[in-house]
């Protein structure tokens, strides 16, 4: 048998379209519309061609290190994987034996599925299920962009204790609390908090991800990864955004704004929204409009946002937040064909593009 | 289970040292001595912040063409992993059931027993173990320097045909020939030839490994890999090197002579020097010394060279080729302890650094 069964039988992951053009407007996949910190751009064109030539630390100390403080925990209770997808495949090789299954929300990051195809694991939506040994709890998750209290997540990992739960936070910068508190307290035995420097830090061309959990957990994630998982560039370059707070607040705060605005904006166009504590808004046209329609002529306007069909997510969009500029053209494409009146541009104001 | 048994009795691979000073002459992690191609430093100086915002190419087009243009095959023939070590990684999960094992000669690249014990499978070193679905061929071999010829290789294709036969060809730029027709063979079934940039292109920062083999393999890897495998910035800068050939060509001609003229200075100091078509020489120094007293003779000295305990191994150091200078400081530190006489200063000349 050269290709292995359950490989065999896989169906990849289909990530969001990337059109190539500058004329998209592109809220589709989650990139942040700002370009990361100014200190990114300076860490590349400095970087000492001698740190090419030799292999990256294996355990990235000073990332590392950055993360642990700016957290109040020890650099041992923190991993770096090579975007948040390697420290999930990771997870799903330390802590799911071959007769366990892995659970999720549903809907949620749809990877978590092909994860477990990929581990060749059941995948259930029950957290209760006793084979469950990893739950992947994406908060606030996506597509829906709603978020748990931390007490509910934290009553959730004590009902867990037997197994892991990866408090996936790709979205945490946006929102309005997080859950890396659990992840840090010193008596917490099974909760992993993970973050991405793809989203708030606008990275997602680098692949950085990093986690905090316990002791124990964390090395284990050591003990399966690639000997050099995260390059020397992107340790580098992904240090250099962390230790930027104050742009990071501000594009993070420009985003935030933007959503509320344009959640508005489509309240007031009948849509239904619901409360977002992310970068995207999961939103349901008014009838007689469909989602599926929508976003075909949103398209045929070259701009992408994301559809996926199915009894959980077929009547709604998701749409990234991008600039106030795009977030109009994208309520003025609305209001040429559902006529919908000129909100758009009371909010946005006169600007066509960002 | 919070930690699987795998994991728990796993011992992770430890990879060479990785001495701070810039004192130390470091000839133990196989790394060029050369800096990468110039272009390199351009692409990282030029790059646009927005390729930084966006992921990356989820099937790096641009790399991956080139390299199949260069190897007269086809895109779809072409795989690129972060790093050859995510390739194997993937390698394991896609080709090899979990009752199944995977080979390797031995000894051999040590991270191929690490990686049969994470994916929990045993390891042999018998390709004619019927139960053996993936078979991990160094060509040159690690840490020997010693290459079989094609012809060997693909009779040992043939008689491995149920499993994939995987020849990691890291270090075959530096020899005076490669396997790489087995994996672009158009009948070639279940021949995977692998290549890295952390070595000749002297870009192990950076994290890019590729292979070529049959479509459906290749094809079974992108099943199974990360959907943004490889950074942006990475993809970028392999291409440049990729495309630097004639400075590729001239560093790696530099490393060649430097390692001829190395072994034959080793071998009139009695030393017993196996054949290297690497840039690396595995040699076993003439008695009393014992390679053990010599490695670490020389560690006081700030010379770093890798040393691998045990009955296959333990006789032999394994020096990486450094820049004549280097070679010439590690010629007259044995010099120093073992009085060998002035032949490292009549080959090398009077340059003490590099």
């Amino acid at each position: 048998m050269r290709i292995t069964d359950p490989v065999r039988r896989l169906v990849a992951y289909t990530p969001g379209e990337q059109p190539r053009s500058k004329r998209v407007v592109k809220l589709n996949t989650n990139e942040n519309p700002y370009p990361p910190s100014p200190r990114c751009a300076e860490v590349l064109a400095g970087f000492d061609p001698d740190r090419l030539r030799r292999y990256p630390d294996p355990e990235f100390a000073a990332l590392r290190a950055a993360i642990a403080k700016a957290n109040g925990t020890e650099p041992d209770r923190v991993f770096v994987g090579n975007g948040s997808d390697e420290i999930l495949s990771l997870a799903a090789r330390a802590f799911v034996e071959n007769d366990e299954k892995i659970g999720s929300l549903d809907p949620s990051y749809s990877l978590y599925k092909t994860l477990a195809a990929i581990r060749d694991v059941p995948w259930t939506p029950e957290a209760d299920d006793p084979k469950v040994s990893l739950f992947l709890l994406t908060n606030p998750n996506a597509p829906t962009g709603v978020m748990k209290p931390v007490s509910e997540v934290a009553a959730c990992a004590r009902r867990f204790r037997r197994g892991v739960l990866l408090v996936d936070e790709a979205y945490a910068d946006f929102a309005s609390g997080n859950c890396m508190k659990l992840a840090t307290a010193p008596g917490n035995r099974n909760v992993i908090v993970m973050r991405t420097f793809s989203k708030s830090y606008s990275l997602a061309g680098m692949r950085v991800g990093y986690c905090i959990g316990p002791k124990d957990l964390i090395g284990a994630l050591y003990k399966v990864k690639d000997s050099y998982n995260v390059d020397a560039v992107a340790q580098a370059v992904a240090l250099a955004a962390f230790k930027d707070r104050a742009y990071h607040r501000r594009t993070v705060a420009m985003v935030v704004k933007t959503r509320g605005r344009f959640a508005k904006e489509l309240g007031r166009r009948g849509w239904d929204v619901l409360p977002s504590e992310t970068h995207v808004v999961f939103a349901k046209p008014p009838a007689p409009a469909k989602a599926a329609d929508v976003f075909e002529y949103l398209k045929s306007r070259d701009i992408y946002v994301r559809y996926v069909p199915g009894p959980l997510t077929g009547d709604r969009i998701r749409i990234t937040i991008g600039t106030d500029g795009q977030m109009k053209t994208l309520l003025d494409a609305l209001d040429d064909r559902f006529s919908g009146g000129s909100g758009g541009r009371a909010a946005f104001g006169a600007r066509r593009k960002s």
